[in-house]
């Protein structure tokens, strides 16, 4: 996975990342009027607004990006149907040729850790594989530690997936836990190198492990430190765009050869027509000139 | 709902929270032929298998108890059809009166755990309110601190329900980032602290928050202190029985009025009819007798 997504950066001279975290208030009225006539007013409805929402962006954009990262959590709030749509938007993104990193900061031990790990691994009847996620690479969080990890890893190698393991995370209050001072160290640094760790069987052959670190972009100083201190670990970057954090602000991310991370925009780009005050009906034509500026942005600090 | 939590508690006179986790291979064979008849080998056929497998353990064991915890791993692994029966679980349970608490163990910032408050708080759509999860309380993970803890603070307020945040978890790597050494105190203290801030403003009449935090049995001077450091704070305690931890271990759990914390136990009850190598149609009544016993166990204790 590791390895496709590298391949597919350099194809498309872009390391952006679509986040496909669709809001209820973003969606154009057209759309949102066209499912209340079929399903009424109902999470059905929201999920098919989902669901035409993102296909759209993906028609529009999949040429121009290596990767989508749909954020389950914005799903998940609309129950079973909200789940359908994630499983939809994955499936459209697939045909389109995407990779799918599947933001679902999952986190639990032992026997429980093993059932998550079917985001990846699929399951098994009687015999028959089921793939019922289809994600390529999904999102974990660390805290408790190996035993969470441990039973992902497995399926990163017999089925080419990838993750990445929070490390920094790129809000204010990431640093209440994260940057707590350890015999001088941030407990960041210890994650980090318990995720180095962790990935060190699993380097694929551009030099990059299949166990990725989540690295934000809103702290400068530390991603240029993390870059140095896990250099076979490749960054899932948020917090580019609507957080604030500009290209500038990432060149240290990546390592000499402008590979190494893959920085994430969600609302900066399927909502620009909002904030670039387009007509609704230019919502889709929108994210793709802000896919386009932000691919070039990114290109001037590479 | 921790009002509502210690009242059930009181009344059952059982601090015990069956974990209804269900594992392909606990499953009876004849209700495993019964669905694989009707839906073939496919997850929803599992789907139905976990339904009526959950269903005749809480007709079991319901009056003996004041809740359950469905651990949503063991489902999501199946896919829209393992959230199906998640939700099922869930609607069957409440219908006999028990109290849900999702182990979803979700961990995210800003408008995504916004949306993840979704479990607790619905969604509301042109005006009209859906409760889609119908949980009681969830459990949370606190890597991310308060940006993601803050969205779930007024929905438990507004719609009466619960957290339970990791502090300290169960597992033998739980150290490797929670036993951390800050200035002589392990990282998991300042989670306390944390949590126990982010409750101050949620305290029922019986002395306890609206967040709550999960505290390992298999630690059990660390589970002391803990009682010492939070005494507002009610726990969910999970590792005993299966893990390891026995009654004994978890009375500083609790506090003088042998009140403060809830214990799970998942395979140790619902699976117990293998361990005591009874007939597979026995795993009911199985389950009611484990739950007499843990009851009997704790109470020697408090």
């Amino acid at each position: 996975m590791i390895d496709r997504l590298i391949e597919k950066i350099k194809e498309t001279q872009n390391p952006t990342v679509v986040g496909l975290d669709p809001v209820f208030s973003m969606i154009p009225n057209f759309i949102k009027q066209e499912c209340y006539e079929i399903w009424g007013k109902t999470p059905k409805a929201v999920s098919e607004m989902f669901i035409r929402f993102n296909k759209a962006i993906i028609d529009s954009t999949h040429d121009l990006i290596p990767a989508v990262k749909p954020q389950i959590a914005m799903y998940e709030q609309y129950g079973l149907d909200g789940i359908s749509a994630y499983l939809k938007t994955i499936e459209y993104a697939k045909e389109k040729g995407l990779i799918i990193i599947g933001d679902v900061k999952r986190g639990d031990i032992a026997s429980t850790a093993a059932a998550y790990a079917g985001h990846i691994a699929g399951v098994t009847i009687e015999g028959e594989h089921f793939d019922l996620w289809k994600e390529d690479a999904i999102t974990l969080n660390p805290y408790m530690g190996y035993d969470g990890i441990e039973p992902f890893l497995k399926p990163c190698e017999e089925f080419d997936k990838g993750l990445f393991i929070l490390v920094k995370t790129s809000n204010p209050s990431g640093c209440e836990l994260q940057d707590l001072d350890v015999s001088g160290e941030p407990v960041y640094n210890y994650t980090a190198d318990l995720v180095k760790k962790w990935g060190e069987n699993l380097i694929g052959e551009h030099g990059y492990s299949k166990v990725g670190a989540v690295v934000g972009a809103t702290y400068k100083e530390q991603g240029d430190d993390l870059r140095k201190r896990m250099p076979n670990t490749f960054f899932l970057v948020p917090g580019y765009g609507a957080q604030g954090a500009t290209a500038k602000d990432l060149s240290g991310y990546f390592d000499k050869n402008g590979i190494g991370a893959i920085v994430n925009s969600s609302r900066g780009i399927i909502a620009s027509y909002k904030a670039k005050k387009k007509h609704e009906e230019e919502f889709a034509t929108s994210a793709r000139e802000a896919v386009i500026e932000m691919r070039d942005d990114l290109k001037g600090v590479l």
